[in-house]
Formats: C-alpha cells, structure tokens, sequence
C-alpha cells in the first residue's frame, strides 16, 4: 500500500489533488473533516490545531499500515492541518483508493477512530469577540 | 436534509463542483466508483450502465430519504453515469455532508449498499478485442 501523510499549516485544497485514476482501482473515498462554528455547546470562531509533528506523521503511517492487514486498499492519502483554522476550513483530508468499496470504506473509518485516539494533536477554541 | 439526484451520460467531474461548506458542516464523506479493467476475473474494456431513469432516480431519492432517519445529515449528491463507461471512469459519485462524520459515513455506505440490491441499474461488459 502506497501511503503518504502531510502536516501542512495552509488550507488543504491546494494540498489535494483529484487522485489518479488507476486500472485496478474500483473505489475511491475520500473525507474532509472541517471546523464547524460550534464546539461542544459553544459558538467559536476558529480552532487552534497543535501536533507534536515527527510523531504525530509516524503515528498515522503506523496506523495506515496496521489497518491494511484488515482493509487491502492501494494507496491513503491523509493531509492534517495545523494552526488556526477558521470555521468553514477543512482540518483533515483523507483519500482511499481500493478495488472494493468496502476495503476503502473499512480503512477510512477505522483511521478516523485511530487517530482521535492515538495521535498527538491537539485543538484550542477561540470564541468570537 | 437536501438530496439531489441525477443520471447523466457524461464523464462524471463536470457535474461535481467542491461541495460548498457551511458552518454547520463539520464532515464531508466522497465516494467515486470507478471501471475497473477486471469483471468477475475477466479483463474487460469497459462496461455500460443502462438505466430505467425516472424509476431509478426517484428509488435512489427515496432510499436516501429513508436513510435520513437513522443518519441524519445536511445534504447528499449522488451523480450517477449512464451508457458505455470505459475503465479508469467513474460510474457513480456520491458526496454526503453531515455535522459529525459517523452520520456521514453511515448514509454513504448504507445507500451503496441499498443501491445494488434494489435501484434498476444494469451493466454489461465489453472485452477488449
């Protein structure tokens, strides 16, 4: 599995091409996580994303290739946002490219558990005056 | 939760802008299926979707309307291509956007799911000669 993880401090659309298209690939899904102006009852105007970087980037390749033994998938693309992130901006990209829905599917949303879990970084709200 | 459906005889890009984000959207789930040079372990040089359309169309709405309850989310685009789709295209697109992406990533994966058993969506192969 072709694995490639990013912490960028710009918006995450530059960062993110269409993924190639590939004879064997049948399925590719892809999720951007974004700020929303609300965090945990309270309306907020951006959040701060801090990452102890070497490891939180040797956390995610780990993990990727944990889960590949349950989810065969060709290639994961993760892009993290540090910094402050206004609302309406992504924090997180993640693309998956598989034959099967299910495998690209599988590896997606385990990663996204995994991650919360087990991966330095760290987020601070800032209220709007 | 707004949905919209189409079935169009086109490569699919053209109809899928970068869905807007909005402040109450905090995940963004993408699915793009796509032709694969391998059907059932035959190689093959594309494949063709025919439709029953209006059927179609209004089945995947009412899937996705039923779905809501269980996951409910903001707002779901499905593009679905119709005719010859050569490999390397995609055959269908769906994007869900939800607050949180559990909700997100539940509709997708159920409405695939539901998709192939029950939406009068039919393919044939064409091998390469």
């Amino acid at each position: 599995m072709q694995v490639e993880v990013e912490i960028v401090e710009a918006p995450l659309e530059e960062y993110v091409p269409r993924p190639a298209a590939s004879a064997d690939v049948g399925a590719l899904a892809e999720f951007w996580g974004t700020v929303r102006d609300e965090e945990g009852g309270t309306k907020i105007a951006a959040l701060h994303y801090e990452a102890y970087q070497s490891m939180a980037k040797r956390q995610m390749e780990t993990i990727l290739l944990e889960l590949e033994t349950a989810f065969p998938c060709q290639r994961v693309h993760v892009v993290h946002r540090r910094g402050w992130i206004p609302v309406n901006e992504a924090a997180i990209y993640v693309g998956v490219q598989a034959c099967h829905r299910k495998e690209a599917f599988g590896l997606l949303t385990s990663f996204m558990d995994r991650l919360k879990q087990d991966v330095p970084i760290w987020k601070t709200e800032a209220r709007p005056c």
